[in-house]
């Protein structure tokens, strides 16, 4: 979207539905379920519920409220050193997938996490709960796929612990990591930093990643193969920086729940609305005929590899192109535009010429992709 | 022991004992087996064969050799600062037990690695791994306690992730913390500062927490009830440092495998023989009755809050004295010394004026206590 299009009048109905929503937006998340279910892992609404209406209300009271910025990844002082910190758990099933493993997933993902607060990624931890009977190779395998990652990346491995639980108890192999790294000097990443006229832009072709697992699952009759793009993010991210600097507003990357769960999350608590222009969402013809046939939009297919920045506008075109620029980011594109009204709200431009709300995901359409 | 006792004489049987294990430790662990089983998971042989024979040398490849430290928690520079990193995984059962439960064991598991390094406690992440179905209250009280004992050590939840998998594809609830901390300046803490002629302090009876679950899995007929020994050891280190300096050799936390384990491993690493006298070990009635019906040595049960100290000899009673003071730690003892010789071995010296081999766990006799 190189100008911001004219919005088209809104029709009565679809005022109602802003305004339930926004109403329902406004108030506080409570988490009221009974039991947890897999929706509450999903990354959309539920998730939201859970880490809103449960976590952070009583985690920030150990604290100074890093924890209530709800970023990938938390920022503490640590001896005059602004320290990035993030963990992930990583469930996926299959194992290995086309373009990856649980191993390679769970060093990029946590290294990414660590890029989108504009810290370069240093060291990591990894956990393993293991369920007794799990082959050795298959374990051997993971573990290398754990270590090339890591050097790929350019973190060093400094800790970890094994667990293993009975037979049944697990489902093979679970793996945390957590990473630290040190606040690149360059970013002045932040949620409040995102303003009306930014550019939205995506570092390549979405929901790869979900795609690949969900064929490596034979979920359905495609005679297709796609590879996760799962890698690290770094090299994007100092590009980024290199090309803009301050003007790099906000990133995030687009797992779990994909594209539409992080932009709808970070128009809610940056309380500005984003516009994506659908025409402009680079999707391959795999992913799109993979995502009809779950019906499902392959906005909320899950990345392991794909990052949305915003941008200040006149930076817009420079952060494009210094994202070509890097290998694994050659096809990023700009993809929208924030605007301030109606606040918290995504709203799609469609291809022909209609507007329609991009909701937050709820369910979990595919379980167990990360 | 306030004084070395002289080595009695070995028999011809002993010395051929000793001569066995020490070829056999002179060798490079190799990890061999097929198949993972729960003693993989034990903190004893099968662990440090698993550790030393694969991921080392697989994560060893992707820095600077922290890892090959194998202390509980790697130390890191970043942006010049001392950081101290460490991550553990939880799957205890039951989920609560006296005197505890697994999000307080997850909290202080990873706080005590940290100030075992010498590190104060800083910030932690905590992410979990959630089955289908949990019931919600259950995840809330874990919440709460995860909170409460991080305010009690006085570390901020900056960071977590929460998945959920399938009904049978875990057991309620798995935890990974994750936790850093500044170095405190006045450490000097390494295997390799444990010298001959250093003197060995527990800071507490042995073997409380393990005891505690197997008591709360009704194992066997003992009408008896023991609170776990889960707490944040960072108190007594800080009184340690403060009475020691750099007289406090290295510090360990005698989790899985009990404190054997963790006199095996440091008799192994530092190339010394540790004596422990068994007379001046502090074990309670129960946990002592419990054993005994179980068949193991409390020194192999494990302990969520107690410590091993090495101290230079004429800083012994000071160590001591500063860990009486400290709440938690009240019932300290020195229970044995470092000597030269057989290097890699432990040595019990017995109530009864003899000595035996303390070698290292084999199997798990109690699985899943943390």
């Amino acid at each position: 979207m190189s100008e911001a299009a004219p919005a088209p009048p809104r029709t009565s109905r679809e005022e109602r539905v802003l305004q339930i929503i926004e109403t329902a937006r406004a108030k506080r998340a409570r988490f009221r379920d009974e039991r947890i279910t897999l929706a509450h892992g999903a990354g959309g609404k539920a998730t939201q519920t859970l880490i809103e209406g449960l976590l952070v209300p009583a985690f920030a009271k150990t604290g100074d409220g890093v924890l209530a910025q709800l970023a990938d990844a938390g920022s503490i002082q640590a001896g005059g050193t602004s320290i990035a910190m993030t963990s992930d758990s990583f469930v996926v099933k299959p194992l290995r997938f086309p373009g990856g493993s649980i191993g390679e997933l769970a060093v990029n993902g946590t290294v990414n996490d660590l890029a989108m607060a504009g810290a370069r990624p240093q060291a990591l931890t990894v956990s393993m709960i293991l369920e007794e009977g799990l082959e050795s190779e298959i374990l051997k395998r993971e573990v290398e796929a754990i270590a090339s990652a890591a050097t790929a990346a350019g973190v060093e491995i400094v800790g970890g612990d094994t667990k293993v639980v009975e037979r049944g108890a697990a489902d093979q192999m679970y793996l945390c990591t957590t990473g630290i790294g040190v606040i690149d000097s360059r970013a002045r990443l932040s949620t409040d930093g995102i303003k009306p006229g930014d550019r939205v832009l995506v570092s390549g072709p979405i929901g790869e990643h979900g795609t690949a697992i969900m064929l490596a699952r034979n979920q359905f009759d495609l005679d297709a193969e796609i590879d996760s793009d799962t890698q690290s993010l770094w090299p994007a991210v100092d590009a980024l920086l290199d090309a803009t600097g301050e003007q790099l507003h906000c990133l995030r990357d687009a797992t779990r729940g994909g594209v539409a769960s992080v932009l709808n999350e970070l128009a809610r608590s940056s309380g500005v609305s984003i516009v994506v222009n659908e025409a402009q969402v680079p999707v391959s013809p795999i992913v799109a005929a993979a995502a009809e046939l779950l019906g499902i939009d392959p906005m909320y297919v899950a990345n392991e590899g794909r990052l949305v920045a915003f941008v200040s506008p006149e930076y817009a075109e420079a952060a494009l192109q210094a994202l070509r620029r890097t290998p694994g980011s050659e096809h990023a594109a700009e993809i929208g535009e924030v605007r301030a009204e109606p606040p918290g709200m995504v709203m799609v431009a469609t291809a022909f010429g209609g507007r329609r709300v991009m909701d937050q995901l709820v369910g979990d359409p595919l379980p167990r992709i990360c």
